[in-house]
């Protein structure tokens, strides 16, 4: 492969001779062969874009970069907005902890295409801009990473995460009210229990993702705030005054989002406690979904030896051996989600409470698992939502047949006859084989009348209807 | 051991005569011989009382339960909240895992204590009132057992964890103020980096508890809303109109705290997950801790070999070999804390993960460990409080020395002579074992004034100062 | 309560006059009000307790320790093992990392009991021993704490764990041959699949249990490695020569277990991966319980609207409102045992990485985690094979009823007609309703005697069978 | 794009022209769109390529598969694992829990290359092979996927993990003989304590790696035995007599790797408990390489303000924005590869747990978990090896100053003039700054030469020297 010099300050590189990159992401393409190449998440660089492209104009307003160099800064971050220099950030996600080495990769992907686009070319000592001196201007890796931590990760749960939660809650929601009067056996301890109907059962569903959808939201609320001004320590060294907040509000005002400078910098660079927020809302959505999925599979098992109360999509062949077998695979495709999203969570943990002093050096990890986390629930959810959700269908035969032989319809008695006299019906009936009705008029508790007014399942689901 | 005869639905058993408790408790002790004898949460058995104490008064309301019962369940309620009956709840968390036992073991020994109150025997075989159809009325397991857990967890972490909290995050506070003309040198990455005040380093400690209260009054609001009312599974068969709310109601005042009825109750029995996000809350709240604890002892190291920038109280001979050593126990137990607090949200996680259709049967488990973390949580604080943080010096001679060795003040030249240059002089300090200002003059990048002029500790902390 | 006058180096403390221990353990009650009182395993006492005696011994037999002195501790040790002086050791968990503090708790109820026995008096200024120069000769809470830890957890998993997974591992090998010729529908993804017998399906829950045991058994030989003789940093300061290898024989000599000197003392201080090993191999085992814990209630779910293919006992009522409900109560407990052994796993990993330096400090919590797990797993098996496992009986009526109906029968097929006709019968029986023979003929793809010849479900079974 | 027209036994797919994967990977590309595409671990399609071919000879072998049919296979699976057809694998991790989707992607690629290969058009309606009844005969996803799992994991624990860690294991080895003069403070709690050499302190970091080891070799015991020949449930329907053990051997002669057909194929269906054993041995060393990397950062900090008794190479500008600064960034990097190894360690073990009856399907998130973990920790000790452990350099100066000055010395007075005195010296030189020396005197307990005699820190550290 042809290369050219580059150098800093420890001395010269050989770097590929048409990359944009520099010295210092050379080191680290060498010094870092951890897993495979280029696996830091393309959202912290296009995060890195937003910011970069608001320090230059901060920067600029507040007098302190020239006019020239902030538009040439901000041309080369379209550029990466754009999807244009993927290419150009091979550095993986075991590197440095306070991510330097990809805060550099984008200062000299930027100084260095920037001179190209100013019409210099790559083997120029001398470029038009200076990757730390300009492009870096008024930052420091500790605090540019955790704020592109924040840019991605906001982005990543609010156009993600939360559609895709947010469709699938609304899917149930509309399947809970459709269901609303198919009255079906409950299930306590995987055992037959007291009916309910089948728009209550989705109906705990949704709530279940409303609530979920709410911990994310809150969580939100520090992930919003920017360490951008903090500098090395969080004092602000090198900025300018006015910068924390105004570089907050450009970033807000180039992404859309209400980004806000954080109120203690020092807090912003030496912990992430804003990240393990998140994480921990996105686990606690898992926890939720792995309920919902399961229940889903479990309810549509059979289709002759389970449970088969529900039917839902023929997707694709179940089996590469056994012919004509139809799987729930969205419900395992969501469910092997959810156990990720539960082990990401404890590495976010642990990274998390390993900070020392002013800095804390887990910040690529967890960065990494956040996002991954939040994408694939929203993935997921979507996938689960489009190829399974929307297509189940109620199996009345089933539903009807297990409501009419569940014991637990004596339950109805206990108010009448007392729970002790109820159980002996629920006994008998199970070890002689026979109805309940049959149980209870042979025990001589009741009349087959008291039986039929006392004992009926639609009157059992109503004390909380809406 | 004497015994008496007591019976449920499956028969007779032998009970310790003296006990209050009845068939089904004792089935239970049998049964679930796991780890130590009662091993449930006293937490869990106490907001029994509250809410069987409270379905008494609803279900007089509602007129399903004759004054007299209800006085007399409130009667006993009342002298198990005062401690009286403590020796009466002998079962483990590992039992079923609806709690259906100690609902049951607390039905017992109401109602079987009820009785002696009212003049009769343990060994009468006709009781003053019936385990299930008075003291359980309007119940079920499935609704009390969360119902109880949420008591329970919110009592804990009101009383207990944010009083906790609170103290530690004013004592830092406190020191945070104090400390804030104290200029020391940073940390990065365990080295040496720009300064920063103490007080500021102190901030940092401040927010991130501030956060951790957020985030967990959050969690409460979940926490708050009742599961009673749904009886078996979610419908409310069997209780009677407005139950629901007017048993939160009664334990809000009873409790003091604003309790409400659960918007969806089949979501409140079939899932935890407002437990999971209290756990997950803690567990934030752990990370935290487990960070500024690290730091507390890093910084207090020593005490001629380590960092030193603080002193810590000598609280106790720190070796039983090593005289006059003095270790940093407070933080120890702290950060031990935090690694259960961070194990258990696991345990909460894969328990809340595994409810099936109309129940989760991980409820004592989940609950043992909230309220296990809330409490550890509570008292590491105090604890960490009082015997550590409020003693907290500063070290300042060694603060000082440390200040002025730091070759990172060559920051400050930055925006002077470039990054570069100020690398170089760092980089010939550090080999040539110089002091900066030697470096400087030596390569001739700047002159004696200059260094005096820009290289000023104190101006190098404040941008962010409000 | 009265009090008398102990001191140590740090002066004067006021300890309960009846009780034994002396200066330093009564500072740690009082600095470290975390959780429960004595919440310190048991475990570790006694442990602490066989190593003082046989660090008596090993330092008499090397002539560092007098006759009279060596005989007093052994017979203060032999009453600790006897739980005669359980009331002495009122410490908690979360204390300093290192477990100084209840080393120092024996040290000084040694001493001090073993003064009493001699005929002095608490209130005697002078004590026959002292608990450091004395009772932990040769020794530093630094070795001693892990190698109590060591014994502890050795016996604990040799005594405990073991034998209870062993005797379920045995009644579900017994079932297995029992239930060799009973042929049943297999599951998978909960869905209907190819046939085996209900002998093979709990073949494979004996083989899990086997490589679980195996996994713990080799775990054992690093616990089985003990630390002392390494006393405070791991060079063995302070230790006549020899001590560390006649040490953990007199260990080994006490217990009755192949406790050996660790090779490296300062990995066996600064390290605990034999514990996070151990704990890990608990943690395999919780997996594999609750994948066969799992199975076994959703077999036995029903018992009308579920699988049912097998009878569990009935070993209590079920529900406090649904009358003649039973649960799978016992599978229940051993589920919610291994949630809590899985987190816990994570508190000793996260404990097990932060050691620094020459010590691990977060040994009490380490230990207390493994303790805990190693009960409940030996504990939870024993309560669930007997009062579950063993009265484990086939619902044969069911199963041959859902073998009957099974559509994976087909299977059978793929071998004489191909994948794609086979699964053409499939679909067209499920989507008409069909038996599988009336699909295939229906279709024209065999005969009717070809059917009965190549769909034998006691023939699919066989092939690896031994 | 151009598309051709597949078909299975759902119907037609359209699939892109040049792509040789069939309707079924088509189907399962469309509805499993989470995360990136192409996420199934290339580790993984490559382990089928060995035992498709391995399938094929022994197919052959027992008769059932023609040998122009065997050849084909063979040659295309050459092709595969020779990175030829890296491209036809677009599918996810995301997909069905039995990995069916990957099976049969590798089914059909197998296919329709051979067709390719022997002349054949991709239109064409008729192949040479069939997926089903050719490629994937006496086998199904249930029993193949585990099988490629555990060649998967194996082939990257001991071509990576493990070379990795001997690597790093060994610099150590060496870098503890050559440092095995060098006497050094000890440090307990962060705190000075007595001494120890250099080299025993790496000599723990051996240890501990020779520790880690073991554990992974004992876990791949279980790992290679495979599943292949179990077929859809366990019970081997559909292979010829002997196809376990022969297909097992011709996997052992293809990767040269002692494989061996499982004792049990239930188990190796049903439960994937030999990989959370991996996954929790990989994790052991995670724990054990976090306490070097922390230990190796923490003696390196400074250069000035910290502790600074080693130096490790300077690979990198450390600080986008503090010239001159140089990181523990292999420490940095290494640490986070624990976290996550730690967090992938709680995926795999949920999904270890959650397998159901005949078939665990969580099977792919278990692969993606321990392939990357046992990756990551290979790379990761390669990289810290190459990059900071060789090139460490002890900072004989700082050693030697920070001995001296150490307290913890006293500690050889207790066999002299008993630990209350020791600790008074102690405490005396700390409180009013003086030396051990000075203060041991001016208390009168012992003379100028006593103290000569007694305090010699090289013999302090030499008990347990072999």
């Amino acid at each position: 492969m042809n290369h050219r010099i580059e150098k800093d300050t420890m001395g010269e590189v050989q770097v590929p001779a048409d990359k944009y990159w520099g010295a210092q992401t050379e080191r680290s393409r060498n010094n870092f062969k951890i897993g495979p190449e280029a696996s830091m998440p393309k959202e912290i660089i296009y995060a890195f874009a937003y910011l970069k492209k608001a320090a230059a104009l901060a920067n600029h307003e507040l007098g302190v970069l020239p006019a020239e160099k902030k538009d040439l800064i901000g041309k080369v971050c379209d550029e990466i907005l754009a999807g244009k220099l993927d290419g150009e950030f091979p550095l993986v996600i075991w590197q440095t902890g306070s991510g330097t080495q990809s805060n550099m990769n984008v200062n000299e992907v930027i100084a260095y295409r920037a001179h190209v686009l100013s019409g210099g070319k790559l083997t120029d000592e001398q470029k038009i801009l200076h990757p730390n001196d300009d492009v870096n201007k008024s930052q420091s890796s500790n605090d540019t990473f955790p704020t592109a931590m924040h840019i991605a990760a906001y982005k990543q749960t609010v156009e993600i995460t939360i559609p895709g939660m947010q469709k699938l809650r609304d899917t149930l929601a509309r399947k809970s009210a459709e269901y609303k009067n198919i009255v079906k056996t409950g299930r306590t301890h995987f055992m037959d229990a007291t009916p309910l109907t089948l728009g209550q059962e989705f109906s705990g569903y949704v709530q279940q993702i409303d609530n979920s959808l709410r911990t994310i939201k809150n969580a939100l609320e520090a992930v919003r705030e920017l360490a951008l001004g903090g500098t090395a320590v969080g004092t602000g060294l090198n900025t300018p005054k006015g910068y924390d907040v105004l570089v907050a509000k450009k970033i807000a005002d180039l992404t859309g989002y209400p980004f806000v400078t954080a109120p203690n910098k020092f807090e912003a660079l030496a912990a992430h406690d804003a990240m393990v927020e998140l994480s921990g809302a996105l686990k606690r959505a898992a926890v939720a979904l792995m309920k919902i999925a399961n229940d889903i599979r479990m309810l549509s098992s059979g289709p002759r030896c389970g449970i088969g109360e529900i039917l839902i999509p023929d997707n694709e062949p179940g089996s590469s051996i056994m012919p004509g077998k139809v799987n729930p695979t969205q419900p395992e495709a969501l469910t092997m989600v959810c156990a990720q999203v539960m082990g990401n969570d404890v590495a976010v943990s642990i990274g998390g409470a390993n900070g020392h002093f002013e800095l804390n050096v887990f910040k690529p990890v967890i960065a990494a698992n956040v996002l991954q986390s939040a994408r694939l629930i929203g993935d997921a959810c979507v996938s689960f939502n489009e190829k399974c959700a929307i297509g189940i269908e109620p199996n009345k035969d089933i539903i009807q047949q297990h409501l009419e032989n569940s014991l637990m319809l004596v339950t109805a008695l206990n108010t009448h006859i007392g729970y002790e006299k109820a159980a002996k019906i629920a006994k008998t009936a199970h070890k002689e084989n026979k109805t309940l009705r049959e149980a209870a008029i042979g025990l001589g508790y009741l009349t087959s009348e008291q039986f039929d007014q006392w004992v009926r399942p639609e009157k059992m689901v109503g004390s909380l209807e809406k």
